[in-house]
């Protein structure tokens, strides 16, 4: 037994499992990795391929070509459902067993409807590439139908986009749905005109990105009021239905509706039956491992870590990237020196987020400041860590294009069209085109 | 009536359909092109989608954005499911009624099994995106269960390929299989050696690339044969069961199975009642109007038209290019002068097929030659013809990319997930993991 090296176990291949096995690539120990997807997605540009700038395969890699290669590591395909710390063992959908000798959660987090699961057949949120694809089909569709309806009162409707919940993602998916609509995209459309677009970005608290300093967050709401996003604070959604959004003041009816409220920690942690947070997240030890169970770690956004000022660090990538690294660099050593480690400090490098072309609002160690620099220094950033080189060309390239032109490149509705199991098309089903006034005859010729 | 604008209808967003749309520009004249996708498809490239070299959004782009500018030009989304003559009017799917006063039907092929549909659930065709992606996941799904199984009998399956009919997508297909087989994209598997991997290119007839000169045809099985590919002439294909093709020589058992033999012209041709030839293309006047409806006219995959030999011309973009812009030049001059035009005659500039990387055979007026000039025709040929600029940028990055690095960017198993209608989890259902011999606690330890 003393000759058989360690087995770490690495649940899920976000920025937080892959920097934990990254620096795992030389250690005397075999790892496997386990994720339900093939690929590691760059999450934070998921809102472009929601809105059609890039493509599925600019912002996601596959975990073989990122880590595969290193000797001694495992990846397998594959959904965790069962932790058993008793067992030491993991059990998947398929009924295998896996056995760990320590195991890192870092199953990242969900969409949280606040409990209201008929509101997310509704508002899609935006976690997947299904989730972004789902979203971009949607948005065309809409496009689509407005086109074809005359009465501009009837096709209100399918130009008005919600979203819903004004962090990060909110504010970015807003700014570009103002992009498409008030730009040369709308051109290729005959009958609506640009200022018919309605968008509306609706916070439940009293100022977006919360979490920034005060001045960004009210430099960000006005850059998004300069470009025709109207910025409803202070209002809780109170029901999502099929094509409306209601609200204590009113309702808003649109097929156009996108959750990227809060998030909760994947339900996978729920099964270990340790200390959790409000939104789900393990409350760790300083090391990031788990109080009853000193071989379990728990990193990324399923992990509750207080930060320097008491509260819970943000659910960010560089916050579980360096986690994922402190891990890794702990599981490296001797066994017996893991549990004297000095405990994870977050290096906040500072925050961004963007609103548009040559728009964005950064704090960067205090120092803040927003326009053209914010949004050179946010593309620099995420250009650099998108995780290899050949999805960096491509963005790159593709974000110049788009500089220049304003044209968004993968405007598809990719013919997700039927379903194996029920042969349902999905994207024509969506288009409904009852509409009484709709004539197309009298553009003709009878 | 007399100052009405004639109403030229469009059937299909291809080639044909297209090039049509495009010649009509300056027109006097109302289009409305209907597709039941948004998006023109370069389907020549599929094939590079289906083994992850290029995105979808690579080789697609939406109609709109290619004509939807051009004054007078209407875009529906929508099925035709019926034409009547007598009414001169559509019918959609949805049960619109559209009326038009000259109709262009290009609406393409699709893949004929023969009359065996349920050959179709377990050998998927190379048509739309959906195809490719389909064909994609497979290959790609097909690796990891290869590389999960450690009995190298019971894993041959997995790393087995059958493409069924040599035309150029079957000889293409076999060719980028084969590259993705024996190069770096296998060292990422570290239990499968690129060795075990058996490609199988069938033909029902006597040589591949039927039509292409004699020599072509052999140098081609040749550099497929050098690839490890074997190309297995004669052998008609006697049934396809899931996992499974027959031959009267045998059976070979695989997941991945891929159709890439006989069209037929769209059924919906089959609702005008006009002459038909054996795989259902409309047989057309010199002028490429249907003999009995003279304000009707068939192009592309679904037209039969008679080449300079006699024999029909085949079924290829230029060919499909040169009658859309033939019929676009017709429609623009004054009805009364129509009929009195001159025949359709296709300039053949030449066939090619591409291999490989560095590998093609081409024959342009005669002058036959194979290798990397070939090639380098090839990749340029393609690059000038891909529609849009933005497009062409991309493709050719992505093949300076590959050529060097001979990485395929785009290996994702997009988790086109959950269908909406049946909650079916397509891609995880496809992974079977009940192989009794495989038991990944042997590698760990306790």
């Amino acid at each position: 037994m003393k000759n058989k090296k360690q087995h770490v176990v690495i649940v899920g291949g976000g920025f937080g499992g892959i920097s934990a096995a990254k620096q795992l690539k030389k250690a005397d120990v075999d790892v496997t990795l386990i994720d339900k997807s093939n690929h590691h997605l760059f999450q934070p540009l998921l809102y472009q391929v929601a809105t059609a700038a890039l493509s599925p395969g600019d912002i996601a890699a596959p975990i073989r070509a990122i880590i595969g290669e290193q000797p001694g590591m495992h990846i397998l395909l594959g959904e965790v459902t069962d932790i058993h710390p008793e067992k030491k063992s993991l059990e998947l959908a398929d009924g295998r067993t896996i056995s760990y000798d320590k195991l890192i959660m870092a199953p990242g987090a969900q969409y949280n409807y606040f409990g209201n699961n008929k509101w997310k057949e509704h508002a899609t949120g935006l976690k997947s590439i299904a989730d972004a694809l789902d979203t971009r089909e949607r948005i065309l569709l809409s496009l689509e139908e407005a086109e074809q309806i005359n009465d501009p009162k009837l096709r209100e409707p399918y130009l008005t986009y919600v979203i819903i919940g004004g962090g990060p993602t909110g504010v970015e998916m807003a700014g570009a749905i103002a992009e498409i609509a008030k730009r040369n995209m709308m051109r290729d459309y005959k009958n609506i005109s640009k200022n018919e677009t309605r968008i509306f970005l609706v916070e439940a608290g009293p100022k977006i990105l919360n979490g920034y300093p005060e001045e960004l967050s009210e430099r960000a709401r006005q850059m998004l009021e300069d470009m025709g996003v109207r910025v409803l604070l202070n209002t809780p959604v109170t029901n999502i239905e099929e094509n409306a959004v209601q609200f204590s003041e009113g309702t808003i009816n649109t097929p156009n509706i996108i959750w990227a409220a809060g998030v909760v920690a994947s339900p996978l942690l729920d099964t270990l039956n340790v200390e959790q947070d409000r939104t789900g997240r393990v409350k760790v030890n300083g090391n990031l491992s788990v109080p009853e169970y000193p071989n379990i770690f728990v990193i990324g956004d399923a992990a509750h870590v207080k930060g320097e000022d008491g509260s819970p660090l943000p659910a960010l990538a560089p916050v579980a990237m360096q986690q994922g690294k402190f891990l890794g660099q702990l599981l490296k050593k001797a066994p017996s020196k893991i549990n004297d480690t000095p405990t994870f400090h977050y290096k906040d490098k500072g925050t961004m987020a963007t609103i548009g072309r040559a728009k964005a609002v950064a704090d960067i160690k205090g120092f803040k400041f927003s326009g053209f620099p914010a949004w050179f220094m946010w593309s620099f950033v995420h250009i650099l860590q998108l995780m290899c080189f050949h999805n960096k060309t491509r963005v790159f390239l593709e974000w110049i294009w788009y500089y220049f032109t304003f044209k968004r490149g993968v405007r598809l509705i990719t013919d997700r069209l039927e379903c194996k199991h029920c042969s349902e098309n999905e994207a024509l089903s969506n288009l409904k085109t009852d509409h009484p006034e709709y004539d197309l005859s009298k553009n003709n010729h009878n």
